[in-house]
């Protein structure tokens, strides 16, 4: 019998490959005897990498959306987000029916119309209830690579954390695009905050050199910097080191950051 | 003779007003005998509520690089944008050649395919040259009306900020959606952190008020947090005020934030 699921919702922006990771998150789940429910929010979506168990596209008609309210892409997914929001107890209830260990969500591709706008935030509370949840941040490699757009990107996952009010743990998506030497340069930024003011110190413009030292320190006062963990869909690597980070946060209350 | 034109980028998360903040800026700034260029920086927007002097359609056709390659709406955007990246030095120089005082450049409805990809910074820096230049960042009313939201809207402002590297003011959009005393207290927060810290130890749950201390000394020290203009497209109201803020930051170098 199935005590309580984890919940583990994948966030980051569009292209980050959120859908990927969940796919071969639930590949390594599944081959370590776990078992898994994937859930597809994205109403837009077409053919996701994955088989979902529970899926958004069941209760809205994106296509219909459109034609029906004259509305083009952007406007129609707003609306299906909305609409899907009155449907949350159903697909909740789907969820818990599949009596599964882990429940893994794949967030909607823009991240911006899920986040930054309330249908978002309320579809997560309701699908997770009361169980233990996590969101996985994803850092694009093709952004974390300069100091900057580390400390950029940082900073929005401090901002999707609020939105959210979960738990939330930094992966830097796709590292398999970078050399092993910018990754571990990458994870050291993580690890040791004057590190990455160095490297924004030897690299960044006047606003950035500006900014950099108050950001800094907060990224230090959160802990959010620790722990940004490299996980490649495409080479299957980092898995073990992701799990153990969830056993650590599901098995220690839902506290990710102390 | 027209010395050097004044750049402002309208940025935001969809759906915050860009669009309509631009046709009304330009309108305010026309009443006020003022020059102004028009610039649509979205590939995909089909009736934007101005005429645009200078248009990122005329460069690269959306529809056609969906059908060509196979693409979906996002991927069809990300990949207008990136070959109009190849294009930025004839957009400047239609946008030299029309020697008005002020460049209007509407950025794409989806900010997150903008700024959180290479091609967003290199058409900015393209465009502007070394001309004076500001980005006007716009608050969504229907979430800054909440401390968590301006919260977290903030961040973003910060983390988009740091992408673009202009100097940057932040304006709440919309604000006719919101009663008087909301658009006011929300004013506040910007121009006593205290209160917002206040508004935010009433309101937020566990996580953000864990974080909120260290967030508001950011803020605080970034100085970014003062002076959230609220600008009513639909009421016009707010441009004086706008206005003057321009004026400084284009008269005092191109410093915002000092």
């Amino acid at each position: 019998m199935v005590l309580s699921m984890f919940f583990i919702f994948l966030v980051g922006t569009a292209g980050s490959g959120k859908s990927l990771l969940t796919a071969s998150l639930e590949k390594w789940l599944v081959g370590s005897d776990l078992s898994v429910t994937v859930v597809n929010l994205d109403p837009g979506v077409e053919s996701p990498p994955y088989t979902s168990d529970v899926d958004i596209r069941e209760y809205v008609d994106y296509g219909e959306v459109m034609r029906t309210f004259g509305l083009g892409p952007n406007g129609a997914l707003v609306a299906s987000l909305d609409m899907a929001v009155g449907h949350v107890d159903d697909l909740r209830e789907e969820i818990i029916e599949t009596e599964r260990d882990y429940v893994l969500v794949d967030c909607p591709g823009q991240m911006e119309l899920f986040a930054y706008r309330n249908s978002g935030p309320l579809m997560v509370s309701g699908l997770r209830g009361d169980d233990p949840a996590v969101s996985l941040y994803l850092l694009d490699s093709n952004i974390a690579r300069t100091a900057t757009g580390y400390l950029s990107s940082m900073l929005l996952g401090v901002s999707i954390n609020i939105r959210f009010g979960l738990p939330q743990q930094s992966l830097l998506s796709k590292p398999d695009i970078l050399t092993e030497d910018e990754v571990e340069e990458i994870v050291q930024w993580g690890e040791e905050v004057y590190l990455l003011g160095d490297a924004l110190d030897q690299s960044a413009d006047g606003l950035v050199r500006e900014y950099s030292k108050s950001i800094l320190e907060m990224l230090e006062n959160l802990d959010t910097v620790t722990g940004t963990i490299p996980v490649s869909a495409k080479n299957m690597t980092g898995f073990d080191i992701l799990y153990g980070e969830l056993q650590r946060v599901f098995s220690g209350g839902d506290n990710l950051y102390e």
